[in-house]
């Protein structure tokens, strides 16, 4: 634990939800003068970058309702409580895509939203995935389609995987992905 | 325009701040069913990548009250009323680091949380960049250090620069920084 130069005089939570809370803190700075900081607090999530047995990315084309725009991404959702990143991984696949995967791995993980949020993303790699039949929610609306690797990766770099974490989690996966290519 | 596959029913807001609103929508999904979505409703926020004439990326060492760690950045901010994302750059290079860039150039932009809000990461390239004395807020509080341009890209894909949209930003920004790196 790193010591925080701020200190929390009194929290307080003004909002909370099934995804996410909004708590407001009174915080002190180091210069001695007191702000208000509200901080977006969210459980994790996990993104999953899927790789068929036969060496193609599985991306979702989404309609989002937040930004009113289909979006490229990989299968992702928010952590569930009591659920481990890679159960969640796991189940995020069987609901977005029906997929199941030979092999899931840790790959790593950022912050989505460190100035306003508490939000971690898990990024994962399916490998071995094999599809099936999805069970989504109403309100994901999405169709899926097969890329190669490569395809994939130069979407990321391109700037096409308008989702931000989606495209940081695929170039993650890159030198995983070149072994799993190998592995075939 | 996409047609929206949603329809929404009554929108209203249950939080406002300076930084971003919460909207609660009633929605109908296509399925008939009604749904609540809240959205994070977010004036978007710039990333800038900062190049200095000799050819360092100048990076930011933060503390982020929100998680309570230091994290890897490069100088990033949400939009003011009135900023157009280029002068918002502007403005964060000079808070954040003291910075005036000789060029500015827009490279790309992403959703950062399009499952709850808005936000679009607006990123852009500072090159030429002079480094001064920063007028931080109180809020605000980070070491600055310039590390060469490979090393840099090496340390976003390995996941070393924890704040997401960092480490998407620099590796949007590969193609135009090998550019940058010729033109010395």
């Amino acid at each position: 634990m790193t010591e925080s130069p701020y200190q929390t005089i009194s929290s307080r939570y003004i909002w909370k939800s099934r995804w996410y809370h909004l708590r407001q803190d009174e915080i002190r700075t180091p210069d001695g003068s007191k702000h208000t900081y509200t901080v977006v607090e969210h459980p994790g999530a996990v993104w999953v970058v899927p790789v068929t047995a036969g060496g193609e990315i599985v991306l979702e084309w989404q309609y989002r309702y937040t930004v009113g725009e289909w979006c490229w991404e990989v299968p992702a959702g928010g952590l569930l409580p009591g659920a481990t990143p890679e159960a969640m991984a796991r189940q995020e696949l069987s609901e977005e895509i029906g997929g199941t995967a030979a092999r899931i791995e840790r790959v790593g993980q950022f912050y989505t939203m460190n100035g306003i949020g508490t939000e971690v993303a898990h990024v994962f790699l399916a490998t071995g995935v094999e599809l099936g039949e999805p069970h989504r929610e109403p309100t994901e609306i999405m169709e899926i389609k097969r890329v190669p690797i490569a395809e994939a990766l130069r979407m990321a770099r391109a700037g096409e995987i308008s989702d931000g974490p989606s495209a940081l989690a695929l170039l993650l996966c890159e030198p995983l992905l070149a072994e799993a290519q190998q592995r075939g």
